[in-house]
């Protein structure tokens, strides 16, 4: 009693000797048990089946005709919007807006489009449907849905897989060459249209199953890595354009861009067609430096320019005049259909083929797109419902698919310009529909002679901001070396395998890191602050006071399977009974270390408010922790455990294993019981 | 003040009279910062380059010549094994041990080196090297390492996509027919002797780079899955043995096992050898039924019966005499090489085929071997170093290789019969290798006339065991629903695939299921208990008091990337600011809920004591959330962060953008700061 007694009294804590002089059934009434039956409820132990059953009837009984019409509106955005359509305040803004996107998706739709080795009018028609679907079913007025690099690339390889098919290649009447034929392009369009459907069905199926919550895992260091490695592949995709060369084809497997590079250096060794390579520089060189000016006096000017369709025209009627594509063998973009597609169903000839990469490209479209719109939505406070989203974007690709038109996500730079030219409520998707509509019907002849170094100008320059994100790798670097290492793995991965093997690797990386992050925790000896209740590890505070003969340690991690041996290696080792081998040979090893030994250890006290779960393995682990400590004469007590702890202690028989009042409710309860109780035997107290 | 007066003492609590009557020092002393310049350390910021530095220079000054000396001989068990070794207390237990498994390892040698579809001889190959290796490199004298069923099969289907090429075919005269010459052996051969290095080299690697942790990763319930799912895959391939019929060939992809069944059903309809099927069906049963009756009177008898080995002698004898393979056409063991095989360098020609199979054998391999060291370990408290297991296991693989052996493992029931019979130490291994060894010279030329369909029983009747955690399914469906979904996945996907691509699903969910657990988290009001300073929540405890004006929340675990989304809705829910949209059409909704909003809210208090980390966006949403409670006139407090999370908070510049009196040191503190500043506005008091 006299070592506690001299100790200095706390300001707020609870005195020990106030305490250590209560009556016991006190003491006891801190005792976990007791504390529960004192203040607690037992929780109805209801089975799964029941609760089922009156979580549907109370969901039943509230059901009313009305309340099933507001579900039905809930899902279409679009009322919601016209009820509360301000002509006078959002009119303007809407109809700029959607007429300065509508002049975006004209150059982009067609460079994004013949990125998908299709004729480039099909990316005008994945500018113009999906665009409409969204304004019924989307949420976010600044979303602008439609062609997009990386999807338009996945697009490319999944129907290249499929029309290079030997039976595909064998009805062509023989020669691989007549592949550029028309019946080429029917074959790979119906491909691109099943395609579409797939992803489209794909995603409306996660959202009837309200699993947008999923979207969660996706990242930003993993969204971030993944798309600067997919731009990569965006990038490569554009240099046979830009030097006027045959793009490699059939490279495949690991080292996959390598090998691309190298085949693409001998072919514009070879074959380089010197106009189109200066179309593209010049091309590449303005566009880049009209965009760095118009960003800078965009304050002064107010209009965001259409940089893009000017350079378009400009190419155009260049092209044309001087014959670019009959006298210097320019590719041009060619004859392009009129009007809009008839409506078809899709085939579907290779849904066996096409299920894998319309899987891939419906988590990346769809994270891509929920990432953007909750981005903007944070900007803008507005609510994004993640399952509203998907279905809108389901919407979107199946209903698009009927219309000849391959998957569409939402693309970056046109979103910004979208929010930034004033666009307000979803009516905007509306105008930039009715502008690329009369484009589709009217304006399509007159791209005829627009050579295709243009186009893969304007893509690359559309890259910059992709390729702006290797900063965030000196980001995560700096704040996190974990989620430095998803950026570097999903990266790395992308670049040197594919797309899709990239997606894969980077979210099993996402969910490995989430494990790993739980296998070494910190593992603290704790002690008494002053006189108070607040018990703080040595480490960081090392004018924490220690008992003699108590040892009070916390875990800083929920204890489960995966780090249950390095806590039993852990905990043997801070209570100074690690099992160490001696030498074989003997050893002049220096003892740096002095073993206090003075006083017996006698009660351990596991502080268990790190863990937030706890499963059989650790919970076994505790059982067979407590009876070793036990043969060994050491009492262990645990304090401050939670509900879910304490659930799986007792479905693990916890409590019939070992003795009742292993559990306190704070350390410092098990602290005095154990200062108590060592008080009462003399010998083990200095 | 009138409030917190009439609210009735506690016992131990801290007054709150007495608490708002001291000096607002005292009470900034609990601020967390002042608490840390008080009482704290500020860790010395060392790089981690610097870091490495300490640490290299610190190991490398204890390095003695008998230091380097001990951990060389630390790598090898052996001779502590030897110096230790007690002739008269444990030489005659590993005799009988090493006898026992010995006669075991015959049998069974002999039935899954067949299963590899390899002649049975080296089976016995397999049973005999890494025995020799293992007893020098490994730690567990109960161990028995050899020939297993589940990595038998896995190199099977290894090594028949190796043989089965085109180009290997071609070279065979043309036929496949003929592939079943020696010639097809020696290429099989290769492979598997391959395989067994790739195999080893793995492990070692694994060792060196001291991995040896990732074993945590292969937890119970995927263990106990897999192993059941591939029982099934041996299983069906004993079914053309036992049936006297051919093995269906080259069927892969999914719903492999279905397919396999229906050419087998074909197959034994129009080709099943009755006496064949006789002998398996006669050599199960007694087998059964003796293993039973052994299992019941083991007390009594004291002795492991060599049930296998009577059958196998039985029926050789019975083949030999009624020349069943002649007559009957009864399928047999046929020629066996006799003595030991001549070392010789493993082909590297198909490495690039192997190492795929090679990389999921090595994983299978070492975790089936590993998680059976561990439990023997358990048993007998001796202690088993993963690493220098997989040390072991890698050479044993590696060396062995040399000798025309194909990847070996720790069997469950040789094991369990080495640790029955008596075995102590690590020689067990020697004696048993001894036998083997005089039968490898002497006795292989008698099972010529064994029938194969005996071997199959052997097999058939020893899948027991791994059928037998079927149960477990039943186990982990009572306890942890979580474990029972990992369990069925990864049985499932082994089952209904194959064994290499349940490995990874099944890794893949377990990763999963640790990211899913922390998603969906409780999370609580918390009220005060009585007048102490604990908190409780409000749904466990419901006669926990709050304070108006004052709400106490927790979260009931880290807050990170995947769980924000759900913490920022269900924050706002809790604080009753829920985003609700009125409906669009009005409804007679039934108002259930009565808001208690008499009081406003003023002080939010997040209780972070089970954030055992914290990432970027959860620091960010941090901030995110103190700004706009700002906005709103409410003070967001953090009670009890640990070292981790102050330091992520730091780094995000949480300081900087909130007030640095935001973290208090216990919930209780930032309650008392809380109820003293509302008392001070006496309007929002009742």
């Amino acid at each position: 009693m006299t070592h506690l007694q001299t100790r200095k009294e706390g300001d707020e804590g609870i005195s020990n000797v106030e305490f250590c002089t209560r009556s016991d059934e006190t003491r006891r009434n801190r005792r976990l048990q007791s504390f529960v039956d004192c203040y607690g409820v037992e929780k109805p132990s209801l089975s799964t089946f029941e609760q089922t059953k009156r979580y549907t009837k109370k969901k039943c009984s509230s059901v009313t005709f009305e309340c099933c019409i507001n579900i039905l509106l809930k899902r279409i955005p679009l009322f919601r919007c016209l009820k509360t359509y301000n002509l006078r305040k959002d009119l303007f803004g809407d109809i700029i807006a959607g007429i300065t996107v509508a002049i975006m998706h004209i150059p982009q739709g067609m460079a994004y489009g013949t990125l998908t080795t299709l004729p480039p009018v099909y990316g005008l028609y994945v500018s113009f449907f999906p665009v409409i679907i969204y304004m019924i079913f989307g949420t976010s007025p600044h979303l602008s849905l439609g062609t997009f690099a990386i999807i338009s690339l996945m697009t490319a390889q999944a129907i290249d897989s499929v029309s290079f098919e030997p039976s595909n290649i064998v009805t062509q009447n023989g020669t691989i060459a007549n592949l550029t034929g028309s019946s080429s392009v029917d074959i790979k369009l119906h491909a691109a249209t099943t395609l579409a459907l797939l992803v489209g069905l794909i995603q409306l199926s996660l959202s009837f199953l309200r699993l947008g919550f999923l979207t969660v895992y996706l990242t930003e260091p993993f969204i971030s890595g993944f798309t600067t490695g997919a731009a990569t592949h965006v990038f490569t995709s554009q240099i046979p354009s830009a030097f006027g060369i045959r793009s490699p084809r059939g490279i495949n497997g690991a080292f996959k861009l390598p090998r691309i590079y190298v085949k693409l250096i001998q072919s514009i060794f070879s074959h380089i067609n010197w106009i189109s390579t200066a179309i593209a520089a010049v091309s590449i060189v303005t566009l880049y430096i009209a965009k760095y000016l118009n960003d800078r006096y965009k304050s002064k000017i107010r209009i965001v320019l259409p940089l893009e369709l000017v350079l378009i025209v400009i190419g155009t009627t260049v092209s044309h005049f001087l014959q670019l594509h009959s006298k210097y063998a320019v590719a041009v973009v060619g004859q392009i259909k009129r009007g809009l597609p008839a409506p078809s169903l899709p085939s579907f000839d290779h849904t066996d083929k096409l299920l894998v990469p319309a899987i891939t490209i419906a988590a990346v479209s769809l994270s891509i797109s929920i990432s953007m719109a909750k981005m903007l939505s944070r900007k803008h406070t507005y609510k994004v419902s993640s399952n509203q989203e998907l279905l809108a974007y389901g919407m979107a690709n199946t209903v698009s698919s009927f219309f000849q038109c391959y998957p569409s996500a939402g693309s970056l730079s046109r979103s910004a310009v979208q929010e930034g030219s004033g666009g307000r409520t979803l009516l905007v998707g509306g105008f930039s529909s009715l502008v690329l509509g009369c484009v589709l019907v009217a304006l399509t002849p007159l791209f005829q002679s627009l050579p295709m170094a243009c186009l893969a100008a304007i893509i690359i320059v559309n890259l910059k901001g992709l390729f702006l994100q290797l900063k965030d790798f000196m980001l995560y670097f700096r704040i996190s070396k974990l989620e430095c290492i998803l950026w570097t793995i999903t990266f790395v991965t992308v670049v040197l395998f594919d797309v899709d093997i990239g997606l894969y690797v980077g979210l099993s990386t996402s969910f490995f890191i989430n494990t790993v992050r739980t296998q070494r925790p910190r593992f603290f000896v704790l002690g008494q602050v002053d006189n108070t209740g607040i018990y703080k590890s040595t480490t960081n505070f090392p004018s924490v006071q220690q008992y003699p003969g108590i040892k009070i340690l916390r875990f800083d991690e929920s204890l489960y399977a995966c780090n249950a041996p390095f806590f039993k290696r852990k905990f043997y080792e801070l209570i100074g009974m690690e099992t160490t081998e001696e030498p074989i040979v003997s050893c002049r090893r220096p003892e740096t270390f002095d073993t206090k030994t003075d006083v017996l250890l006698k009660y351990i006290i596991l502080e268990c408010s790190p863990f937030n779960y706890i499963d059989t393995v650790g919970a076994k682990l505790l059982i067979q922790i407590f009876n070793d400590l036990k043969k060994r004469g050491i009492q262990l007590y645990l304090t401050e455990c939670r509900y879910e702890v304490r659930h799986t202690l007792d479905i693990m028989k916890f409590y019939e294993k070992t003795e009742l009042h292993t559990i306190y409710v704070t350390t410092h309860d098990a602290v005095m019981t154990a200062v108590a109780a060592l008080n009462q035997i003399p010998t083990t107290n200095n």
